[in-house]
């Protein structure tokens, strides 16, 4: 399955937020913010395409904002 | 039904910036990007939870970046 390269790089970023707010796996991220461990994992391999609804959940467990979670995502990628 | 905070936030952004950007009518804008005007109008009204592809797809549309669409919703909201 290929990957659309705005989850690509909102996957890697995700997984470098979430490696530099001290959360070293993805198990123990996935229970801080109540969602699975292959979710996680899909959301960081830019497989799944979390909704918005997700993503404030996530900036809120990374204690980040929303935008600063999509930041490295241009216009066109 | 209710919407959350950061939902009511997103859609008035949009709304904010589809106007600014020269989109007078949501059915303008919904032919612009390829949706469908009803799905605008949700989305403007927070009854959506629009995925980060479609998030991707309207800053395209607006010509601003992704983080920019979600700029007004805090950690909190």
């Amino acid at each position: 399955m290929s990957v659309p390269e705005h989850r690509r790089i909102f996957g890697e970023h995700l997984r470098e937020l979430r490696r530099d707010r001290g959360w070293g796996s993805q198990e123990s991220f996935a229970h801080h913010v109540g969602m699975d461990r292959t979710y996680v994992s899909g959301l960081e391999r830019g497989r799944r395409n979390p909704t918005l609804d997700v993503i404030v959940k996530l900036a809120r467990g990374l204690e980040v904002t929303p935008a600063d979670l999509l930041a490295p995502i241009t216009s066109t990628s």
